[in-house]
């Protein structure tokens, strides 16, 4: 059995398990898979452009599983690979980097890091910004710290369950929205029936969704309504699961403290934009990810799962 | 017994212990006090200019004991009151807005939000910063992230003991620097005669000293020749604690990686100075404290102790 190795990412000797015949071969993602390699039953793909995927799908007949790297495989799903092709993501491999650049953007937010350094490349030392704080708090442009502070995670899966503490040791309090209620990691998760009543009290609202057809402008007009005056959102999860158009009109009008915002519902983020130039905006380019983490533990897992036959990790 | 509490900060009322005749007066720290409050044996000072200071050095003569409420009380220090008057400092007030700050600044050092920002104000999606990081990561010009990164806090005090175990759950190691060796919460702590060879490994050298005859100019050029090339220099201590001409060199010349800077030898940092323009600089403006937590518990503390003449907290 051939499986298919990507260079894009830097990977120490898979092993497979005894007793079966296994071929690891190098592909380059960015060039279609070579004549000779197209008979591989297994591909594992990270970063590949959609062209690549859209020919792979066409050409790799024998094609059987993909583990995607990413922990939202979205371009996968898309790239019209067989019904029969079994496809697991790279759900944790991101935990810690996403989580990291999540609580850098909602330090960012709070300090307003973005309006000291506009400070910074005009020469200005920016008083209003620094020195005693606690006289007028509520004249501050930011929420100044999070101690104290109502974050709400929309998406509270493996991300979110990393982030969650590292935001409570700052002093925040943090509850989850996910697809079942309850108690996960410590904290408390409710679902979106619940979710009006949290949002009317959330300072942070940070976003991890993945991009599914249910997950479409989860944060609409109406749920931005919702929000508490002055709250900030942060999005990490995926562009589509929040309306742009809705976002930029509650932040020039100032319904919205601010918005940090990682994913877009169009990437590269075109610079025809309005969230260019709304006000109190911090946007990164997808750079939360990237980095996956243990990713040779997980193809060996699975690839011995899938030659016994027995459940998969990340299955979609 | 008067005891001057400032309205710079707000407080909930504060209780002398009983069976002694207390008198507590609030007062404007930017206007001299008042003749009739003059007879004060207390002064609770924060935020209070230095001219107001000398003034009351001069004009408070039954002043017995100084309660600050910064971390770092120098211009207290400096202000000319008579050696006989007590002085004892916020140390720990600030732990958490400092720790966060500091967090926020190292976080951005890594991913490099600055760069970003600057991307984000000409309207360009910055895809050398976002996307795929790991086939090149010597080609990101920031950390990237903190996980596996070496952290050297030098000043390992209260702000340090609370900023460390925050970074070493994003996976930095951390190793302190003071004026004892040993284990402090956990942490390796080295004194300054052993500081050559851990700056030599060091990513991030986070300045966390007060300001004192021996810490002036504690980060010179000596020192930052002693470390790993392209590593980040972190202040959130007192400017006085680097010699920014020396830091100034090293950010042009490239042997530092950048310098992420809340304190600075003169405050405001004066339109002159050569670090606005510096490359890889973070500039922000004393903005890492400001708002004591805790206070009145410390004033209550320190007074019951003062009047019984047990040790105070914090006494300088
Ligand atoms: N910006 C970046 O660089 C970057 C990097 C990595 C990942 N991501 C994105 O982040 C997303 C989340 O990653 P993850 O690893 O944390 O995924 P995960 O562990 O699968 O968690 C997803 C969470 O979303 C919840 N969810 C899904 N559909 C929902 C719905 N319709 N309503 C309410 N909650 C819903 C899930 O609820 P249940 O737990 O109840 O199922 C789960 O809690 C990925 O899908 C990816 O798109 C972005
Ligand atoms: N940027 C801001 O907004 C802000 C806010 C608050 C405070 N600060 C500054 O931060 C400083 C530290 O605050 P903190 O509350 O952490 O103080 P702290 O608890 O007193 O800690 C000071 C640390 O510095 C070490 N130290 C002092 N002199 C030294 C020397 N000559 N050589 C080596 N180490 C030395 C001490 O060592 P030992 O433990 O061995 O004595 C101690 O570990 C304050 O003095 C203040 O200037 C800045």
């Amino acid at each position: 059995m051939k499986v298919l190795l990507p260079t894009s990412v830097p990977l120490a000797p898979v092993s497979a398990p005894t007793g079966h015949d296994v071929v690891f071969v190098d592909y380059d993602v960015s060039s279609p898979v070579p004549d000779e390699h197209t008979d591989a039953e297994v591909l594992v793909a990270w970063g590949n452009p959609r062209a690549q995927l859209a020919d792979s799908a066409r050409r790799l007949t024998s094609l059987r599983w993909i583990q995607a790297l990413a922990a939202g495989p979205d371009t996968i799903a898309e790239a019209g690979f067989g019904h029969d092709v079994l496809v697991t993501s790279g759900r944790s491999l991101h935990d810690g980097p996403v989580a990291e650049h999540t609580l850098a953007l909602a330090l960012a937010a709070a300090r307003r890091l973005d309006l000291m350094h506009d400070a910074q490349l005009a020469g200005r030392w920016a008083s209003e910004l620094g020195g005693l704080q606690s006289t007028e708090p509520s004249r501050f442009p930011g929420l100044g710290t999070l101690r104290g502070r109502e974050v709400t995670i929309w998406g509270f899966g493996g991300i979110a369950q990393r982030l969650a503490p590292l935001l409570e040791s700052l002093g925040a309090h943090v509850v989850g929205v996910a697809t079942q209620a309850g108690e996960r990691s410590g904290f408390t998760v409710i679902t979106e029936d619940a979710l009006a009543g949290r949002l009317a009290v959330t300072d942070v609202l940070v976003m991890i969704l993945p991009s599914t057809p249910a997950t479409a402008h989860s944060l609409d007009t109406a749920r931005i309504d919702q929000l508490k005056t002055g709250a900030w959102v942060i999005n990490v999860g995926r562009g589509t699961t929040v309306d742009e158009a809705a976002l930029d009109v509650a932040l020039r009008s100032g319904t919205l403290g601010g918005a940090a915002l990682d994913v877009f519902e169009r990437e590269p983020l075109g610079s025809a934009s309005p969230l260019w130039t709304a006000p109190n905006v911090i946007i990164t380019p997808h750079a939360a990810g990237g980095r996956p983490l243990g990713v040779e533990p997980l193809i060996e897992r699975n690839l011995a799962a899938f030659l016994s036959g027995s459940p998969m990790v990340n299955q979609l």
